[in-house]
């Protein structure tokens, strides 16, 4: 079965997923004319909110009996705990532990995922596979991404 | 100049905008538990966001002079003054003082926008056009237009 | 609560949902070269497929107590049952009772699914609405809408 | 066969085609001031250009024998030759002999394309159709859509 | 000509097509039972289908002389040939002779379409040029990246 | 402050803008039938255009104080001097200097791009990062990358 497989094949395999949550970028330790000059109107004191559109990419060798790298199921359980029940309809100042001393920017928001998943989806399926990149669009326009460096 | 336009041609031009903005879903006339059943998530305390998308619709004749329904630069300034300052990076429920008696549904901000904008648009460049549509996308997925009736 | 509500608004509400169908362009009645002629390379007698995005459009006046024109989790619940458990990940020629006598075209099945859902959606939350639009995406470039008209 | 067709069914089909074309906005009969206050940066003397999309709707009742509205083998013949060998590819001011008298907006374009192809639909299939709206967005953000009004 | 083209200037040229096609995932040498475990819904018996998108990249230097990484009607025809004839308005696993012996997951199409076009698309234009990357999307949510390691 | 950010993240953070130009592929050293079999309608005389979408993506180490990799205001008014003011509403072949001796395609365009703003990026915020990608669209189909090798 799956002659194509006969030698391994390592691929990336992408999942998107999104999230609605509230946020505000903010400094304690910033004075308020600083916080205005480097978050300007993202520092709005009632916080403000994205729609997150979030691709998480995993890579390793297609299973030769299956023809899939991982069991999609076990990816889809992973990011409803791990990320839809985290951050989804959250403010992320206040509703995320995680993130209760730091300033919520996309790019801490791309590393905190990294740090969540990639221990994570090592376990799926008992295959040697691994995280590959967090992708998180803000918004159409911006977008960060980590690979774990 | 503008043979085509010799007789009166109706048309409808659309300007996509967009705006991010937290908001909570709670009605203090409902008990907890009546808010918990009928906003779900959306009632969470201190409110998630969305990337809002906004298309406004406005409908008249083609001036035969400048093959325009009307001036956009002057629609791009009304839209500035009367969207992006009162929604973007705002929260709804606390930020928006047309929405202090309200529950801030894709609803009521379709409706609201609609008021908002209906008699700015009349003026426009001094011509007879009218607000036709204003159509809001929450996410991808859900979408609300109101007409006006 | 929701003063701008106090008239009544009629909105039109749309939710998106996806379908991942295999379907076959022939009619029986035809000679294999008519339908050849007619269907093309879409008559391939093992089938294809496509991801339907459906597109469905509610109307009705918003309620002034929750500033919803429905409970989506209604919706939901119907669409899950009457069109992803009916048509999702199956053969529309082999697997839809509904379809047996007909030719799956686009247009055929925007005239099933609104003939399954008028009458659904009638009763979501005891309110007054109705179905106002099935709108299909058979690809990225060919749309049907019928208004049960 | 096609059981759900034996009542009338009257459906709009769309379709999307995108034509690549320069042009420049300017009307001769303006001043040269008067050009640059209407029309901004969009008059620049050597043009600029757009990836304009432009979606095709048409309504009438569904041939209950075929399942379709029409022939979109037919369609496709038409829009190639009267839409993408007139505008694709073409300086929209220097190319094209309809527009020569002139300022070739997208409001205008909308009307051109409606004359155009008025007529041309009727005849698809020999069946009663009609050219419902011709939809063109010259940008994500800007569209215009003509009925025939 | 082309000052910028007198140093060699690496560029990855990316083109997207779309193909239709039904597929079923299933393995013979599976219980019924495993193949329900790990193919789910995507195991219907009569096959589902997709709008697969195909996002194609070749790299290599830039010519100086036509200021192109290579001939894009050359790839055109390549890809009309061994991608669309092959699998476009197809059923994978009953039309496609290469997928026989396969489960016809997207990670064994991505790896296919590498084999497939890896040596031909070395040979365009006479130039120095390579496969870079296979990406599919089955549906908007899931893609299969593959770099031929 | 932000303790996800106690060692170093190497971060992708990228970002979209559009511009809307004509252009000309046209090579004057080559004869009038090189030109047509090169370029083909591309060589149209009086140019076409398209709206050229352009994602730049910088690289390095997040700032753990702001928590962002570089300050986006300043990024902004150089994408605003740099690109849309040279290439926006504009004939590439006619009114951009640096394009003079070149046949305008979108792989020279991410070459100048990227030679354009290589520099420019290194300054932002005193911080040590760098440009990491051009990517241009110039069409939904057609995108071309260049990492500055």
């Amino acid at each position: 079965m799956n002659e194509l497989l006969e030698r391994p094949r390592k691929v990336y395999v992408s999942r998107k997923i999104e999230f609605n949550a509230a946020h505000r970028l903010f400094n304690p330790n910033f004075t308020e004319q600083q916080n205005t000059e480097i978050y300007g109107k993202c520092s709005n004191k009632n916080g403000h909110g994205h729609n997150y559109l979030l691709e998480i990419t995993i890579s390793g060798v297609v299973d030769p009996e299956t023809g899939f790298l991982f069991d999609l199921k076990e990816l889809k359980a992973i990011l409803e705990k791990e990320i839809v029940e985290r951050f989804d309809h959250k403010h992320l100042n206040h509703d995320v532990p995680e993130l209760q001393n730091c300033v919520p920017t996309t790019e801490v928001l791309a590393v905190l995922i990294w740090d969540i998943l990639e221990e994570r989806v090592r376990n799926i399926n008992n295959r040697e596979i691994s995280l590959h990149e967090v992708n998180i669009y803000e918004t159409g326009k911006n977008a960060v991404r980590y690979f774990g460096e």
